[in-house]
């Protein structure tokens, strides 16, 4: 029999090791004998890249709120149809790297978004479809925007004040209140080493 | 006392000649002492410009129908904040080729997304905005392809089929039908001065 296909997503404000975490969490279900598909939002197709490209662009394109938030529900309905429904469709573990409940938290709480157009939006691109579970790495604002700048020169997203980055963390945190079984919070703050073992014992538990 | 705003569109399937008369339009207000804004969509913005790049790059990005539509919007919402509603706001006439009766006739009737989710995006992007006066160029659309045909490549719209631009054309009358206190029809199967004296003496009608 086919296995079922997992859908994994990691979220959380910038630093706080994402790309790092994703990696291990892929290296963990390939031990496990599953494929995996690694992708990442804004982005995953080629058209949300592109579209990726035009939302990072700060300094030369404007974009409003209204704007941004239709472009990255575009490149999620492409990303969903041409990638992650048919990797779960053939089986395979999609891990990616932010999903919806990114919109809520930086265009929704962020930016100022209604959260019934978000929700409206996600009914049209994802019908029933959720994240089978969500890692949320977290970590005080400050600790993350000081390991984004180091890594480094600051996108459009980056470029944001703290109280913007506070009003996105704090609407993740609500969200893993609000849907414990789906969203396991991570302590981000740890080491990289502490917080990979942490993730690891989170999918022991549910999938191994 | 400041002149009110106006908000001209043209539409029409490829090929009916709306680039041409667009000038004419543009000309007619310019010769009344109207400062005016002409522009088009998908496109208008910078942001706008980007986005009506990845719709058109049929050859290399794969893009849903649910993709396009949130696209065009995203593109709509940008060119509304940045460009028609300050020009419009400034007593301009903004003439603009191509608006949401397109979004309609295309998305809607052409690739089968559902009216209401056009109106949900209209209403999110426009509020109670709406275009003063619409010319529709109508013509067979046999007609408006070939001379399409004969200008240069066709791009992703312009290598849908027949039966689609039937449709799409269909559409626009439909809407012409239902609002005819809005929307003109003019017939573009005419020669090029024959349909600029009818859109001039709609707009003498109208506004002189």
């Amino acid at each position: 029999m086919q296995p079922t296909g997992l859908f994994i997503t990691l979220e959380g404000v910038e630093g706080v090791g994402k790309s790092t975490q994703i990696k291990h969490v892929a290296d963990w279900f390939r031990k496990q004998g599953r494929e995996v598909l690694t992708t990442r939002e804004p982005g995953g197709s080629r058209a949300g890249e592109a579209i990726r490209q035009i939302l990072l662009r700060h300094n030369d394109v404007a974009i409003s709120a209204e704007t941004e938030l239709l472009l990255i529900f575009a490149a999620r309905a492409q990303h969903l149809i041409e990638m992650i429904r048919p990797a779960l469709a053939a089986g395979q573990v999609v891990v990616c790297d932010r999903f919806t409940d990114a919109s809520y938290a930086y265009q929704g709480a962020g930016r100022g978004m209604a959260v019934e157009q978000i929700a409206q939006l996600e009914q049209w691109v994802q019908e029933d479809l959720r994240p089978d579970l969500t890692l949320l790495l977290d970590a005080p604002v400050e600790l993350g925007l000081e390991r984004a700048g180091r890594r480094s020169s600051a996108d459009r997203f980056e470029a944001e004040t703290l109280a913007f980055f506070q009003a996105v963390r704090e609407a993740y945190l609500d969200i893993a209140r609000g849907e414990p079984e789906r969203v396991v919070v991570i302590d981000a703050s740890d080491d990289e080493m502490t917080v990979r073992r942490n993730i690891r014992a989170v999918l022991e538990h549910e999938y191994a």
